[in-house]
């Protein structure tokens, strides 16, 4: 089965709130399409320096009261810094901390600001003696990696294939540290969009099994004639672009994100319709002894037909862990269609 | 000389029509622009489960009868797969009776769906095999290896150094696998191009002394007021960022194609006449102890001048093999100023 | 303190005219924005073969004379071909040459047309052998590179990493002779753009703690009407696209192509003021135990701040060599802000 990452959100774990952990609570008990499929407790950059301790206990605490009801995968982002051994000691100890206290709960632990691979193993490193020393089986507590030093996508290659036989499961794109690492600018108000790393990053995490998530979008609201809007278009355009290359899911910062980010790497119905058609039509002209067939204009052989058949697997997962959501979405006939076509 | 391969035109080895071997022999027999300088009997996606036979047997009985008199190269494309063992042993068995039967008209095997290093190492080894065994000399028979998979990609650079001293001698990009491999998307209609990984196979092709083809396009045809009319705009834009790029030739779905990709991988006339016309000038103000000359507003100097110095070698090229083409394409006394300038 | 090279301006260093040192003397006593930060003596492709004697005399003779008041780096460009022992032979002997003659003037050696990694090598050790050879301490003349052909581009990710332990300092984008080597061409005036190389140079520099420099802009100028312009917007453009994705600096062929590309990659008054405000800002929220701040809509954080950090950190690196620029391009308010706000 597909595994599920339409959405990667950050909520920071303590905020100078009545309620510190305001947004890790509302994360984890969101729903419908405000659940996101993975949820991040920010205790790195989304958490002021003398707030980390208290980001913690949060996380613990919320995860103990409302993990065992979250439909999604919950992934802590811990501190970790590939330049600086003050970081990286302060980050296992995280590490050490959520494990004793909420290992159960944990898919795994996200690592931020990776170089190159002995730092990157070192991060798998202390998962592994954390899981070892309070009881988990080998691998149980995975790990997913920020690609956003220059270091890490120079090494991208060699990580990557830590994901064939190791406990490393996600690259998770950071385009702001990354664009700050290689001193890159916005010029006439553009950034840099960076596609050609996203294409490797796409490419390596698909050699090497690993999921492929994009970066954040921080410009979450607009102006016009003095009235503040959520920007959502151009929020579209990044996770169309990201949906379009292969990365499996897109961060989210915020609800409203999520929302969108879900939609968007769930097929839509015209693109379901039209994969399941055609893999019916090209299944019966295999029964006839064609390799390639035009429909409506396109050649399709076995290569077009492997891209139409992610397109209903796609559907079918979020379909086994969120029925509610395919209801709201496809037509029924379609959906009986998308369960019953021969793959 | 440059190698020619502005057009690799797959054609499926056996369809369920009265003449199984027809687009096989129409391929073969193709006079002017519309002959391939590579023709691929395609024995994998092109061809049903349930023809392969008939594809191996329809090959080599066209071979035997066509390949004599065509004017190309010849290069089928049999089955393989770097994640299918039992696909791999079709493959190897498809290599060893093609080479045994017509290994005397064979250029090349084009081998699908490679992986990493050794997946391409090994099918490497299943042509030199057969080769040896049949008696020609070591080398004889090359392979091209279809670009398609997250593996591949990965290992693009390693692959390639292979090309310096082996029996290597293409990288051909197969998009719509690719793309599937990948879990990529058409998102508003828009598929990915995969820009990044085509800068990437243009310059390891080149370091590894490789020629490089782009991937078919499938959209052959289009509708508009419930006419259907030959795609001849979308295509001619996706061959021509091909070539921008550096690869040497377009995969070719069809005659028209054909046609198409011959004609955009040869240099315009207006491109060949400034070509001739600056290295002319270039030659005279080196003669005169300047090392860089500004012409029309454009500074040439020694990287400019091998610019203009390929356009003129792609153009004698062509005149070797295909006068014909290049006397109804250019002026005469243009071509006797190709022919002539100093390089 | 962040390396100043917003400007790589090559100056033929023997041209066919009465004072065949003219733009090299004209480089070297360049004022005010026409100062270029690193000055390139050009014996390679800019000098004609049989001036190549000449050019050497003229370099040893302006550096003596001008290098002394000189405010920027210097950079000769000498002779070297991956591909040709003989052109080799020839670069190893203008270093010799240079080093001996006027080493105590340069800042390093530019070589051309590298190859892989052992062909960097071979240069590297023929600088640190005439360095030797002459008295100076190890690691005083450093090199860069122009990455121009398929192999450095393949050997890239081996090369940069040289430059962490090594007298690598920059590389160089040489998109005319990288076009040539890949068979590139202009398709409908359109020239290949190679983003994916420059995002793998940006990408390699920053690990391997290098400069990275683009290419050089060749089409000067433009004609309208019969009038012949200086193609400023187009330069302008690749400039900029070169700074988004974080290169250094920019080629110059020409002082009025220097005095943009000096401007470009200094922050505009707009984006200073911006990465000002926002530190300043985002400093009082960190004190307030705020480790994400929403400001103008845009989400800021350590990642956001890192980015406007670089901004404050180049206007101070330009301010303290070029007091005379900032002061012309700034109000002198936000100078003391920049100088004076907390990084």
């Amino acid at each position: 089965m597909t595994r599920l990452c339409r959405t990667f959100q950050t909520a920071p774990a303590a905020v100078p709130k009545d309620n510190s952990a305001k947004y890790l609570e509302s994360g984890l008990t969101a729903e419908g399409f405000e659940a996101p499929d993975w949820l991040v407790p920010d205790i790195e950059d989304g958490t002021a320096p003398e707030m980390k301790t208290k980001a913690i206990e949060n996380t613990v605490a919320s995860l103990s009261e409302h993990a065992p009801s979250f439909g999604g995968e919950i992934w802590p982002r811990i501190e970790w810094a590939h330049d600086s051994q003050r970081t990286r000691q302060r980050g296992r100890e995280q590490i050490a901390t959520l494990i004793e206290q909420v290992g159960g709960h944990l898919d795994g632990i996200v690592v931020p600001k990776v170089g190159r691979l002995a730092n990157v193993e070192s991060a798998l490193s202390a998962v592994a003696e954390a899981e070892r020393e309070h009881g988990y089986d080998d691998g149980t507590i995975e790990v997913a990696t920020i690609v956003e030093t220059g270091a890490a996508v120079s090494d991208l290659h060699r990580i990557a294939r830590l994901g064939e036989s190791d406990r490393l499961a996600a690259f998770v794109f950071g385009p702001v540290d990354y664009t700050a690492d290689l001193g890159g600018r916005a010029m006439n108000d553009e950034r840099p969009g960076w596609p050609g790393v996203l294409e490797r990053i796409s490419n390596e995490a698909s050699a090497g099994g690993l999921v492929a998530i994009g970066g954040p979008f921080d410009r979450l609201f607009d102006e016009r004639a003095g009235i503040t809007y959520y920007n959502a278009p151009d929020y579209a355009d990044q996770i169309e672009r990201e949906a379009r290359i292969g990365l499996d899911g897109s961060w989210s910062l915020h609800p409203k994100q999520t929302v969108q980010a879900n939609r968007v790497h769930m097929p839509t119905s015209d693109e379901l319709e039209r994969a399941v058609g055609r893999i019916e039509q090209f299944n019966d002209a295999k029964r006839d002894g064609t390799g390639a067939v035009v429909i409506d204009g396109q050649m399709v052989d076995e290569a077009t037909y492997k891209n139409f058949a992610n397109t209903v697997a796609t559907v079918r997962s979020i379909d086994d862990i969120h029925p509610s959501q395919t209801r709201d979405y496809y037509d029924g006939a379609l959906l009986d269609r998308t369960r019953a076509v021969y793959l």
